[in-house]
């Protein structure tokens, strides 16, 4: 079968590969798409190199269809499932506490071991979940990502009429746009990149583009009380620099980006105002539920973000433009082409 | 009447001026016992000289008695009295939503108006309580930092069994680590001058010492795991670098210190672990109602944390040695003295 591998310093390999065994609990999938996340970026920059081994498959967004699974585990071939990529230890502290996704010994499917950029994929059972015929393998694909924009606005608590600023137009950004208005927020994002501007625009999604005084329009949006949430989704120290000053008294910040380094962070307005700011990562197996829910019921918009799909030949590629930004939302990768 | 009056530049002035007229919902209040605070410390190093008017009267931290109450108001002459320090406007979206502490409007009574270091002050009935007769003088100035201790406690969630980290074994760090032993809490408190860590144990506190591992006691402490809750209490960069590191999965953060400049935040932690970060200010009327419980049955220690008692005019000099550290925890202004 042919399968992708991480080569380190910013390089990915295509070739040839024997077909993953399956082992007893888990079925043998076929991937169909594949998307391209930040995290993949990282992986690619060699910021998760601790993680990543070399000659890995990355790749933790997959649509994919069954094609063996054991008896008696519900699933059968031909039928769509998407993953759950995580493997936890189920008796560490957060396993016992509701909150598996931050498993003490948590190995993240794509990162920690093998992943979907590949043409089988073994993966436990338990992991999958079957995918609504409604959807669209693109838009199936996009299942993943709003799983994580889910959790992101369910742990933020985010209410009818809530003003809500996101922080970064990207997949996730305006995933958590998409959901929050969903519960009824009122929501607008800050991004600087025109095309995702004008994307998030023709979505119907408020934006303040480049150029514009986010503070201010913040101020005058709220009538002076700030914002009840603030989402990171850029991982840009300008956005740390700026979310502080944005959120009303006892209002919260969720931390959804990857920041490499310690920034500095406005500690005295956290004191003055009370703020609260929370890290969100990964998700619960309920916030998958949620997003399935979510994308069945055509409450977010998903096939629209999908800017394009390309063969696995074409990963190396695609990490370099995806890197530098430019004209483009999601892109997936076809396993099929 | 003998009065203070902040001059700037680090400069008290003690002299005379006239007793206050009380407005028609102000009692007119002698003043026993004014506790010097971090904040007062702050003011007399001019980070607050954008609040502090030049002659104005610091001071909120306040023992007196009732000089004369206007009828109706349910004081009478010769009752002591603590005063919770603010003027809200009522009106503001936190004075609406049930936390007036942080009025949009606030004004703190001996920081942006005049406060209790003078023979007489007037105060607004409403902001006065009656001290329990139980309670001494000193113990009863010990009320409002208990009120700090007991908001920080309670909004932090604290709870029977948590392992509970303080940075800094001051006054309001003790306060904290009683507050949250007496929920049932196991704390430990990390101090770097002998004098605090010294009391701190007499008291039956857990100290961690200048020069001990914080990091290590913590991971053995907590199986692992780390801890529930870490207050910072100290105002220093070297709490904030470490504050990340202690925390358990899902775990709290309490900043209760002021920060006068940004300082570097590990974000990742909050992203990995999804930590929570939230300030932690001033006081909720439940607040004291819940510090003068506290201090009357007993529950925490309040008159060892008075190290010592100083007149009126000793308030330039008794700044200087609180600014220098050194053997002392609470110093009280006796204005009978």
């Amino acid at each position: 079968m042919r399968a992708s591998s991480y080569e380190g310093a910013g390089r990915f390999r295509i070739g040839e590969a024997p077909v993953p065994a399956a082992a007893r609990d888990e079925a043998l999938l076929r991937v169909r798409r594949v998307g391209i996340c930040g995290t993949d970026l990282h992986i690619f920059q060699g910021h998760l190199d601790h993680r990543v081994p070399r000659g890995g498959v990355i790749g933790h967004e997959t649509l994919a269809e069954v094609a063996d699974a054991p008896p008696g585990s519900g699933f059968s071939a031909g039928e769509r499932v998407v993953v759950e990529p995580l493997r936890v230890c189920g008796a560490c502290r957060a396993c016992r506490t509701g909150a598996a996704y931050l498993c003490y010994s948590l190995k993240v499917l794509g990162v920690d071991e093998p992943g979907g950029m590949q043409e089988y994929w073994a993966v436990a059972t338990p992991r999958l979940l079957k995918v609504p015929a409604t959807l669209s393998d693109d838009e199936a694909a996009m299942i993943e990502p709003l799983a994580v924009a889910t959790h992101d606005v369910r742990r933020a608590e985010v209410k009818a009429g809530d003003a809500v600023v996101v922080f970064g137009g990207g997949p996730i950004g305006a995933l958590i746009a998409m959901v929050a208005r969903h519960r009824g927020a009122r929501v607008v994002v800050s991004e600087i990149n025109q095309f995702r501007v004008d994307m998030l625009a023709k979505l119907g999604i408020d934006v303040i583009g480049p150029g514009r005084d986010l503070a201010a329009f913040v101020d005058a949006w709220t009538g002076g009380d700030g914002a009840d949430v603030v989402f990171e989704v850029t991982g840009n120290a300008a956005a740390v620099r700026a979310m502080t000053g944005l959120v009303r008294v006892q209002g919260t910040i969720s931390m959804v980006a990857i920041h490499a380094e310690p920034l500095p962070v406005d500690l005295y307005r956290f004191f003055a105002r009370e703020l609260t700011l929370h890290g969100s990562r990964l998700y619960s197996r309920a916030d998958w539920e949620e997003a399935i829910r979510l994308a069945a019921s055509g409450a977010v918009t998903l096939a629209p973000l999908v800017s394009r799909r390309i063969p696995l030949e074409s990963l190396q590629q695609g990490m370099e433009e995806a890197l530098r930004g430019g004209p483009v939302m999601k892109v997936l990768i076809d396993l099929r082409a």
